[in-house]
């Protein structure tokens, strides 16, 4: 269960925009890079490499569509800001597994020690919070730093709450659903509000949809920890296992395959947890966790209508969360 | 070079003080409970171990003291979030150096473990910037958002640098000095005028002073290390030299004892740090840097004259100021 970093072109989204959105998106990438340079020469290469190694933009897409060609400056403020605090999490998450991968590049843990990681995380979080406040308008500041700094709080109370639950094979639905919530659908909620003041009800309901596909991204990301293939996800199948994470793959397949529920997860080796992934898609329990994100995005998208996003803009946000169905279908 | 956190009563300044300031620290107090308890059962004990574990609350009192009697709310708010961001870098800082005890407490990332350590010093950070927007006025919050931002970005570039020059004996003392400003100094800067709004002039002056003072306080605590004695400091001597750290009184002491630069500190073990402590002691290098300190602090009060602020905050600035010297005499 860890956070999701396969590459995956936007570029269908961005293409169907109209002329606004690539422009945004290009001041989003030109600012992430200000971000990571204009620091010192103590950052180094480690923020860059981190920024250069990409991902998908998902989370600034959101913000600038759900900010709506009326968006300013604010708007690109707050994607450059989640991004940040996206970056930092992920850099922190690999000093966590001590990870050498992520993205096809060395990780800044496995370049540059488990310090220079922590404090390049430390970094690439400040940063986003004074990206935040050189907007022009002190209260639209002020409401986005409030936002983001509640979806990092989420984000470290879902690292803490899985840390609480590891190795633990009975682990409920609904906790594992509390951690999801927390740990990736917060910054994914966040991302669908921070970018313009809106009324209550649609904040409501940009939540709501925010919330939904973030779940649903995560609940696709840990079935690909189960069913691989490694040459795609750039890991071990069962790495969430041998890391003591148990997600709702397991959970369901344990209903399913009684003898799930007495593993030992702290005596699995690669070659076991792989074992244990086999078993988990005898029961078919994948699929289920597939159909539950297929649900929740159709769910998001119906929680759009009748906001006050724009028929062009629902289009592009509809189309964002069939993409994060069907990269991993 | 760690952040020092030793035990210190700040009480005599409070005592000192008219009626507005011990109710305004009980207030600071109740508010970083609050900070680290109504955040979901996730966080545990941890975050409020170390808060109990207490320290001295120099940056908060700096901070209310700075902003004056007729501070408000966004003072106190402001008090509270640089002290959390402060504990955040301590618990940080412990994982990176796996420290066992700190405020004579077992450390987070000793109670529960690196990644728990991790994710509690994140939260603590986050809490830190959500405190500051929940001020009423907006401008005030995002100008104190801002402040705090830099500082820690500061904080994080001080870590990095440290580790760039990690081992190397032939360190400058330029470059020394600029790791401190980033390390220490910038945090007391931001003490010092993140409380209230006030003139340029006024801003300057108080930048200077929270700079002077924050300088003293790392050249007297990495005084310490070479000095101890190990039941004041609570840590062994030479513990920075065992991390490959090369501060001040090593730095003026390799001059006098042309030995010191040819030494390899990744082949030092615990008491070789201490026979290198000895030296270092017998060339006086100690006093050397103990002077400057001094000299910096006087230099802290000199900056204060003539500021708006009221004589008698100047007064008690003024102990905190002396108390940084004598804490370590």
């Amino acid at each position: 269960m860890s956070r999701s970093s396969a590459p995956e072109p936007v570029t269908a989204v961005i293409d169907l925009a109209s002329a606004w959105l690539p422009a945004r998106m290009t001041e989003v990438e030109r600012r992430l890079a200000l971000a990571v340079e204009g620091w010192g020469e103590e950052l180094g290469d480690d923020a860059g490499e981190t920024l250069a190694a990409g991902g998908k933009r998902m989370r600034p897409l959101l913000v600038l569509l759900c900010a709506g060609p009326g968006g300013d400056a604010a708007a690109i403020r707050a994607a450059v800001a989640i991004e940040l605090v996206h970056m930092a999490t992920l850099v922190h998450d690999d000093v966590l597994d001590a990870a050498p991968m992520r993205r096809g590049m060395p990780t800044v843990v496995a370049r540059s020690g488990r310090r220079r990681a922590v404090a390049t995380g430390d970094l690439l979080f400040s940063r986003a919070f004074a990206e935040l406040t050189s907007s022009n308008e002190a209260a639209d500041a002020n409401r986005q730093v409030d936002q983001l700094a509640r979806a990092s709080v989420a984000l470290a109370r879902g690292e803490l709450a899985q840390r609480d639950d590891e190795f633990d094979t009975a682990v409920t639905i609904e906790r594992y659903l509390h951690r999801c919530k927390l740990k990736t659908a917060a910054l994914f909620e966040c991302a669908c509000v921070i970018g313009a003041p809106r009324p209550e009800a649609e904040v409501m309901a940009l939540t709501a949809f925010g919330g939904e596909i973030g779940l649903a991204f995560q609940l696709l990301d840990d079935v690909l920890d189960v069913v691989g293939p490694p040459e795609r996800t750039g890991k071990a199948r069962g790495t969430d296992l041998l890391d003591g994470t148990v997600t709702l793959p397991f959970i369901l397949a344990r209903e399913r395959d009684l003898n799930l529920s007495g593993l030992d997860l702290r005596a699995l080796d690669a070659a076991g947890a792989e074992e244990v992934c086999d078993r988990i898609m005898a029961t078919g329990a994948p699929d289920l966790v597939r159909r539950d994100a297929r649900e929740r995005v159709a769910e998001a998208k119906r929680r759009l209508r009748g906001t006050g996003v724009r028929p062009a803009e629902l289009e592009l946000l509809e189309l964002v969360a069939d993409g994060v169905v069907e990269r991993y279908s």
